[in-house]
């Protein structure tokens, strides 16, 4: 694999970071995952702007501008002749002094990476079952909205959900409310409303959800952020989870208590691949 | 600087970890940050049995054994020479497979690092003024009794203190109750007691908070852990911050209303020195 490194393509073995790297040390940095399809990266402009809104709240001055970095990663798709594929983008504070404070940290480090589609990607009865976890995301984190590299209570809700026998974590905030789970969105159908839990709940507001948001009335449905409760989820036509590696995939079940399955969801997986296939034959914005 | 990485001592330009190694990218490891004095690593064994207890809660199995890891640390004292020092382990869970389930990620990554002691370390007037957070710690965290390298809200929260012309932030949980500072155990004085928040609070229960619980009956201290808030802390005798690096920092004030100054905080301050220094006079447990 060949990896963007810094400005410059770099086989695997040579993509390293010094160990004093503030995103090794504290988890100090940003990233993003997103799907490219055709060689093209899916809604570019939308995963660029979170990654430029995370490093301004971070308060690390990304080192290569918009369009090299899109540049760049026309460059890693040829170089590693994958057209479909994930995509991550990372940006670390890079090196400082020991400690917290990010003083003298002032050349952070860029990673692109390239990565096969997950085995699941383009099942079209791909249906997971979901554990709810033990840990709680705080609610109305300043933090969350932000793609963060402090993603541990993720890992380890995944972890356990996997343990479990589940295939993802469902997680609550510390009110206990539906949030989302451990790397996508949560969504739930009623009648002809689809919902998920508002960004105060905690949660990261993810570009799949919002495609997902923008396409569910062109499928005659309704979208609404709402609160929920693990109860209201039980009780719902249907739910589905949305992430950018896999765009919607349907929940099955919750804790072992299966769930209904709404035409609705295979409807939006539809749209969304078809979104994805068109946006991406044109060169997606 | 020679670094420990991975079982050998290599020149800090090789100490470098792949860019898909997991605390890089997630913050899935956990680390110790302890005082070397006289060549001898400061109450080694409860470090280590932090380390051990936060890698036990992330499932990683530590690829040296005890006694190795506390050879390693001779070897990189004489290597660099340097026997007054910050002492860094990270354990990291090393490279997997993308996202964020640790499946198959077996090889954890080891590095060990000496830095120089902070300019302020010994000085006898050092008086640190905080600045409260607008960052809030999630109370009752499962995560917070490790030292996970998920370390952002730290970050931030020291980087906004010292934009505020402060040298440290205090964090208050979401309750309202303090909790820390970024990177120290706060205390404070009433009357001939010295009080600290309770674990649950949501802090991490640093080694130096430890050792000043277990010297304060010796100065003639009454030492408890008790809930309190920014309004206790400002009508208190007198305040304190502990910390591996600088043992026992006085605190002159917090948002800027300066504290009353206890004469225990510097009969803990004497009594935290000579301790290190005997202990590790005569090698630190």
């Amino acid at each position: 694999m060949i990896v963007f490194l810094n400005g410059k393509l770099v086989p695997e073995p040579e993509a390293t970071v010094p160990v004093f790297d503030r995103s090794f040390l504290y988890g100090d940095g940003v990233f993003e995952s997103l799907r490219v399809s055709q060689g093209q990266p899916f809604r570019w402009a939308q995963h660029l702007r979170r990654l430029e809104d995370g490093a301004a709240g971070l308060h690390i001055d990304p080192p290569f501008p918009a369009d090299e970095l899109r540049n760049a990663v026309d460059r890693l798709v040829d170089a590693n002749a994958l057209p479909e594929a994930v995509l991550r983008i990372t940006l670390s504070r890079g090196v400082g002094a020991r400690g917290y404070s990010p003083r003298g940290a002032t050349n952070p480090t860029v990673v692109m990476s390239l990565h096969p589609l997950p085995e699941a990607a383009g099942r079209s009865d791909l249906r997971w079952a979901l554990a709810t976890s033990r840990f709680r995301l705080p609610p109305d984190d300043p933090l969350s909205r932000w793609k963060t590299a402090n993603k541990l209570l993720q890992v380890l809700a995944r972890a356990e959900a996997e343990q479990a026998g589940a295939d993802e974590a469902l997680l609550l905030n510390a009110r206990g409310e539906l949030c989302e789970t451990s790397s996508g969105n949560l969504f739930w159908v009623e009648g002809n409303r689809i919902l998920t839990p508002p960004v105060q709940a905690g949660l990261l507001p993810g570009i799949t959800r919002a495609v997902v948001l923008e396409l569910a009335p062109a499928v005659g449905l309704l979208p609404a952020e709402e609160s929920g409760t693990a109860r209201r989820l039980a009780q719902s036509d249907g739910a589905f989870v949305t992430l950018s590696s896999l765009g919607v995939v349907e929940v099955g079940a919750v804790d072992g208590q299966r769930l209904r399955s709404s035409p609705h969801t295979a409807g939006l997986r539809m749209a969304y691949q078809e979104r994805l296939a068109q946006e991406c034959a044109t060169g997606s914005p």
